[in-house]
């Protein structure tokens, strides 16, 4: 999915909302526990309920991986439902990966590639291996890398505001230099770090940014579009166990999609 | 395995040698084409014929996600049969894995615990997120948390020289600050960055290294041994595609032994 039908899916939907399918096998609700595959079918009845409020979806691979060669099997599934969706929403697989060139190439070629198991249209890569860790990513035409720069854990604080010789942190330098080695770039900024986002405006004044940390770990969407929106949104806001977690009944996927539906109208104000 | 055990390992084969199993699917010999999984078919013959040599195997996880779940089947088959062989060797998942608190359990989860599909000796984790980070790979007893500081591709001149106010470079300050996070720490150093090895010991004087890079990246041996040894070795020097891809008619497999057999013998002086 290229930037135009990005933003016109946002401004089609009136959303910013990105869904983390971060879908602990242990947190699922009983009544999808006996099915073949429940995290398949837990996510399935989430992204029905909650596709009119999201214009992206995010699997968090970890909490596929730790479920092993069937946890693989869950996000194909999941991502064969999503691809068949294709134009209705944007697919990001959080991955973190970032690794030397040869190695770098796999991983883009696992998850971004159209003929993978995956098809995603964007994955989040790690930064600290540098240029040739990132730019394999970004040779698949309308597939967008997603960098780390400024996550929204307490561990942002060890490395990620340590200052170089000209003052610049690194999540600065991270952001300034990368946007030498891809076109199709967006950034992590974690909603914890709200009051940051006019640093990272300097930096990307209109790079896409996917936004963690509302919600379980306490960052305000307020503070995150009034520092961080640009002319053409230029946010994804993800929430991911406030959404898919608020409820552990058989009516989960309703009350996900209320969830949704409220994230929703707190940036209505903004279209 | 622990350390004692590690070393005792590293005494009895008179061997530094961590094979890295990047099993590229598209560079296996014919004669493993036509089995059933020729990426296990291939690890086997490799690991067989390179145990009398190697303390250690480091599958890159990349080479197996990038088959989809089919490569994650490859992935199982393989550690399955490398745990069999527990005793006689090290295994270590080349994951560099890293996310927020929640996720890392889940990332450790898949791939050092017992009872999952993979149950790895060690795996690599990238700092860039901080504490939280990384502390969840760092529960298993007797499991590793192998934490990238300096790496040996050209991007690592990219961020990991940045100075923070007291002068220290941050793959330094990587290696300082985990210390205080994890005690089953190693640390991943780049064979091409040798002559900083030095500088590595003054910060890590005991913590074992894998050093990845010598082959087809450039890196000395000697350079490594002469500044990165310690009294119980404290290093795990890794070749890939130099030993697995050395020939790929039917004979891969003595010939990646002979390769195993000429590392070994690099470093039996020090023994």
């Amino acid at each position: 999915m290229n930037r135009t039908q990005l933003v016109n899916l946002i401004k089609q939907k009136q959303s910013l909302l990105c869904v983390g399918l971060d879908s602990d096998i242990d947190k699922l609700p009983a009544c999808v526990m006996d099915t073949e595959d429940p995290v398949f079918e837990f996510n399935r009845a989430i992204i029905d309920a909650t596709l009119p409020f999201a214009v992206a979806y995010k699997p968090n691979l970890a909490f596929y991986e730790s479920n092993g060669v069937k946890g693989m099997v869950s996000l194909q599934k999941t991502m064969a439902y999503l691809n068949n969706l294709k134009t209705q929403c944007f697919t990001i697989a959080d991955a973190k990966r970032g690794d030397i060139g040869n190695t770098s190439q796999q991983y883009a070629r696992a998850y971004l590639s159209p003929e993978g198991d995956f098809n995603f249209d964007a994955m989040t890569v790690a930064p600290y291996m540098g240029s040739d860790s990132v730019k394999p990513f970004a040779v698949y035409p309308d597939k967008w890398v997603v960098l780390l720069a400024l996550t929204s854990n307490k561990g942002a604080m060890d490395f990620q505001f340590i200052k170089n010789e000209s003052g610049l942190r690194l999540f600065e330098e991270v952001i300034l230099k990368s946007q030498q080695w891809a076109e199709n770039l967006m950034f992590v900024a974690g909603a914890t770090q709200a009051s940051l986002f006019r640093d990272i405006r300097k930096a990307a004044p209109n790079h896409f940014l996917l936004v963690p940390g509302v919600g379980a770990q306490g960052g305000s969407i307020d503070e995150v579009c009034d520092n961080g929106l640009t002319n053409d949104y230029g946010l994804l806001i993800n929430s991911s166990r406030n959404i898919i977690f608020a409820d552990n009944t058989a009516d989960f996927a309703r009350v996900a999609a209320a969830k949704a539906e409220e994230m929703c109208s707190q940036t209505q104000k903004y279209f």
